[in-house]
C-alpha cells in the first residue's frame, strides 16, 4: 500500500504543480497583465487546465484508488492517508462523472454568456442575459444530473463547495436563521439612522494602503509568504504554501472599502497559509469548504475588525494617520458608523445584519429554479418580491436588482449558501474560542492577535481539506453548522448599538 | 501534408503554452515572488519544464517531423512552412540527441555547483569552485560529443544560440577585431580621461524610473503590451506576443545604470513585440539567435541611447527632471561623459570600446577548455594574463577576475561571443539603416523613433527564427557577420570624442 499511495502522491504532486500554475496565470492577469496579452493567456490557462484535467481523470489514477480503497480499510479514517485518498475519490468523481462533452459546452456557454449579463446590467435589460441563463439553468440540471441518486438536485451542486452537506440540511438552518434575522431589522429600522457620511471623506489612497498593510501584518501576515496588490476586485489566490497573496482596490472616498477588503482577504490567506506542511502539493492543502474560508475571512473582517476592542488600539493609528478627516470623530462615533445597518439592495455592500437576507433569497430562487418551479423569465418579479419582504425595498432596475451578481452568468449555481453559511460558522469557531481564550478582548485591544491565531491555526486550518465542514464545526465546537450562535451575536451586538 | 502541418502546429501550439507559462515562472520569481515561495516554485517550474520536454520530443512528433520533412519537398524553402518544419527539427534534434540522463546530471550540478560559485566569488577563493566547474566542463564535453560529427567540439555549444554558424567563423571575425580594439584603446589611453564623476551624485530613484519609461515609450514600447518592473539582475521575458515584459534595477547613485538598462531592455522587447502574428505559439515566434537578439538590445542602447542626436532631443527634458545635479552641466559634457572610455575588469561595466575584448578573452579560454588545452585550475592565471594583454589591466583578485560572471556555474559554455557578435551585428544593420533612411539623425534628435522601429520591424523582428543570423544579415546587409563597420563605427565615433 505504502508504494501505491506514493505513486499516487507523486502524481498528485504534478496536478497540483499545474494547478498553482494556472492560478498564477490568472493572478498575472488580474494584477498585472498589459491588456492585449488576454488572448494568449486564456490559451495558457486552457493548455494547463486541460493538462491538469487530462492526468487527474487518467485510468491510472482510477485504478490506484480502487486499489487503495480496499487495501485502506485497515487504516484510521481519521488518518492523514486515509483523508488524502477518501478526498482524491470525491474529486476523481467529480471530475469522471460529468461527461467532457458536456463540461466544454459548458465553458463555451458561460464564456459566451458573460458579456451578454455584462450588457444586460449595463442596460438594465433582462431580456438580453436571460435566453443565456435558460440554457446555464438547463446544462445546470443536466450538471447534477451525473450525480443521481440525490436528496435533491441542488444537492450535487452544493457539494461542489461543501462536501458532504445537503440542501435539506442548508434549508433547516436558513428558515431557523431568516425569520429572526428579518425581525432584528424590522426593530432596529425604528431607531434613528446612524450617520456615518465622514467616512465618505476623501482618504489619501497612498495612507488607506499603508494603513491596510499595518493591520494585515498585525494579523499574522508575513510577508516572506505574502503579499498584497491591486486588483479590480479583491480577491485571494495561492500558488503554493508558502506563496499566499491578496489583493484589494482602494477608493478614496470610501475608506472602509479597501480597509475591510483587506481584513476580509488576510483571513482567507491566514487559513490557506495554515495548512499542515505534510499536505503540501495534495489536495489536503485546500479549505474543507468554502463556508468554512468564508468564517475564516468574516472572522477578522467582522468579528475583529468590526469590534470594539480591535478600534481602542487601531483608531489612535488611524486618527494619526487621517488627521483633516477624523480629528472631530472620536472612537464610538466610528465604532458605530463601521457598524450602520441598512437595508439596501446590493449583496456586497450589505451591513453583518442585512448581508444574510440577500444570500437566502438567492439559494431560494436558485432551488426553485432548479426544481423546476420557477421560469428563467419569472425570476426579476421573483427577485423583487422576496426583496421586499425579507429586506423592505424594492429595487427600482433589474441592474441593480435580479442582475447584480455575477455568479449566475458563470455557471457558479450552488455557490451563494456558502456566504451566509461562513458567517454562521466564524461566530460558532468565536463562541468557542472566548471560552478557549480568556483574555481575548484584553488581547485584541493590544492590537495582539497572537493567541486567537494560533488558536485557528490548531482547530481549523492545520486540517486543511481533511474533515468535511459538518465534521470540523462539529469537532471543535460539539455542534453542527447553527444558527443560534450568530442570531445570539446579532442580537447582543445590534442591541447595545442601536439601544 | 496541410493536416500533418496542423497537427504539428497543435501540439506545438500546447507546447510554446507551457513555455510561456514557464517564463511567467520565473519572471514572478524574480520581480513578485516572496522569499519562501522559492522551494515549491522550484517544483512548479520542474513540472511544467518536464511536461513541455516530454511533449516536444514524442514519437509522436517525431514521426510527423520525418514524414513532413520528405512531403514538404516541394515548398520554397524560404514560406513560413518550410521554416516551421526546420527549425522545429533542429530543435526536436536538440533535445532528442542528448541522452535524458546527461541532462539531469548536468542539471543537478549546475544546481550544486551555483552556490559554490557564489561562494568562491565572495571569498576569493577560485578552488571553491574549481572541482565543480572542472565536472561541468567534462559533462559539456559529453553534451558537445552527443551532435558528432562536427569541425569542432564547440560548434554545437554554439549552436544552441547561434544556429547555423561555425566556431571557425567566429573565430575569423574576432581575429579580424581584435587587434584594432586593442589598438583602439591604446590609443585612447593617451588622452586625457574623461571626468563623469558628476554622474555619481544622488537622483532621485522615483524620477529615474519616470524617465526611463518616457524613453522605452519614445521608442516604441505600448504598455498595452508591456510593461516595465524591477529585479535584481534586469531581463527581458516573453509570455506571448502581446504581452513582453523587462525589467531595470535602480541605482540612487548610478543613474545611467538603470536609464541604459532601460533602454537595452526596451531593444530585446521590440524585437520580442515584433514577430510576425501568423507564428504565434510556435518556435517561429523566437529570436533568430541570441546575436541578433543583442544586435537589437545594443542598437537602442548605445547607437540610438549614447548618440549626440538623441541626447540633443533628451537632454534638456533630463535636466528639468535633476535640476540640482545637472544645472552646470552642457549636453556636450553629459555626452562624453556617457561615452567614457576606461579599460575595467569587469565585462558587465565595460564600455562601447573595451566590452567587446571581454568577451573575446571569454570565447578562447572555452574554446581551450573545450579542447582539452586548458586545465580548469590554470584558468585563473589564463584570464589574468589576457586581462593584461587585451585590456591593460590584471585583476588584484579572482573575485573581479575568474569569478565576475555567474554563465560558468550554470553551463552556459558557448553563450559569451553572441554579445560581441550582437554588437557587431547592430553597427552592420545601422550602417544599411543610414543608407534607407536618410534623415535617421534629424529624426533622432526630435525623439521621433517611428522610422527606425518600421524598418526593424520590416528588416528584423518580422522574420522571428525564420532565418538563421547569417542569412538574416546577409539578405539585409549583402554580407554576412563583418567586424569592419563596427571598427569603422567605433573609430569615427572615438576619434571625435577624444580629439
Amino acid at each position: 500500500m505504502e508504494q501505491k499511495l506514493t505513486r499516487l502522491k507523486n502524481k498528485l504532486n504534478a496536478i497540483y504543480d499545474l494547478k498553482h500554475t494556472a492560478a498564477l496565470l490568472e493572478w498575472d492577469q488580474q494584477v498585472n497583465m498589459p491588456a492585449n496579452g488576454n488572448e494568449e493567456r486564456g490559451d495558457q490557462i486552457g493548455t494547463i487546465s486541460e493538462l491538469a484535467h487530462n492526468m487527474f481523470v487518467s485510468e491510472d489514477i482510477g485504478q490506484l484508488l480502487s486499489e487503495l480503497q480496499t487495501e485502506s480499510s485497515n487504516l484510521d479514517p481519521r488518518s492523514d492517508d486515509a483523508s488524502l485518498i477518501k478526498v482524491t475519490q470525491r474529486l476523481y468523481d467529480q471530475e469522471t462523472k460529468i461527461p467532457v462533452e458536456l463540461l466544454k459546452n459548458l465553458a463555451q456557454l458561460t464564456s459566451v454568456a458573460y458579456p451578454y449579463w455584462e450588457k444586460a446590467k449595463e442596460s438594465n435589460q433582462f431580456s438580453v442575459f436571460q435566453p443565456y441563463l435558460e440554457k446555464i439553468i438547463a446544462l445546470t440540471r443536466e450538471l447534477a444530473q451525473c450525480f443521481q441518486p440525490y436528496d435533491h438536485i441542488y444537492d450535487p451542486l452544493l457539494n461542489f463547495y461543501e462536501p458532504g452537506m445537503k440542501t435539506a440540511d442548508v434549508k433547516q438552518i436558513f428558515d431557523e436563521l431568516r425569520p429572526l434575522q428579518v425581525d432584528l431589522i424590522h426593530d432596529i429600522a425604528h431607531h434613528a439612522p446612524i450617520d456615518d457620511s465622514f467616512l465618505r471623506q476623501y482618504f489619501e489612497p497612498e495612507k488607506q494602503w499603508q494603513f491596510g498593510l499595518e493591520v494585515a501584518e498585525a494579523f499574522g501576515i508575513d510577508w516572506k509568504r505574502s503579499r498584497q496588490d491591486k486588483s479590480a476586485h479583491p480577491f485571494t489566490t495561492t500558488f503554493g504554501q508558502n506563496d499566499v497573496r491578496f489583493t484589494t482596490k482602494v477608493l478614496d472616498r470610501h475608506m472602509t472599502s479597501s480597509l475591510f477588503s483587506t481584513m476580509h482577504e488576510s483571513g482567507h490567506a491566514l487559513y490557506e497559509l495554515g495548512f499542515n506542511p505534510a499536505f503540501k502539493r495534495t489536495p489536503l492543502s485546500d479549505a474543507s469548504s468554502l463556508a468554512v474560508h468564508e468564517s475564516q475571512s468574516r472572522l477578522w473582517e467582522n468579528l475583529i475588525g468590526r469590534s470594539r476592542a480591535f478600534w481602542h488600539h487601531f483608531y489612535p493609528k488611524l486618527m494619526d494617520l487621517f488627521p483633516d478627516q477624523l480629528h472631530n470623530i472620536d472612537v464610538e462615533t466610528f465604532y458605530r458608523a463601521i457598524n450602520k445597518v441598512e437595508p439596501s439592495l446590493i449583496r456586497t455592500e450589505a451591513d453583518e445584519a442585512t448581508y444574510n437576507l440577500h444570500v437566502m433569497l438567492r439559494l431560494e430562487l436558485e432551488m426553485e429554479l432548479m426544481e423546476d418551479k420557477l421560469a428563467v423569465k419569472d425570476l426579476p418579479s421573483a427577485w423583487n418580491a422576496r426583496m421586499q419582504e425579507y429586506l423592505g425595498v424594492t429595487p427600482s432596475d433589474d441592474t441593480r436588482g435580479v442582475l447584480q451578481d455575477v455568479h449566475w452568468s458563470a455557471g457558479l449555481i450552488g455557490y451563494f449558501p456558502t456566504y451566509a453559511l461562513g458567517n454562521l460558522i466564524s461566530v460558532q469557531l468565536w463562541e468557542k474560542m472566548r471560552v478557549d481564550l480568556h483574555t481575548l478582548d484584553d488581547k485584541i485591544s493590544q492590537g495582539d492577535f497572537h493567541d486567537i491565531l494560533q488558536w485557528l491555526r490548531v482547530n481549523v486550518h492545520q486540517h486543511g481539506a481533511k474533515f468535511e465542514p459538518q465534521e470540523l464545526v462539529q469537532q471543535i465546537t460539539g455542534s453542527k453548522i447553527d444558527a443560534k450562535p450568530y442570531i445570539r451575536y446579532l442580537k447582543t451586538k445590534y442591541e447595545e448599538i442601536y439601544r
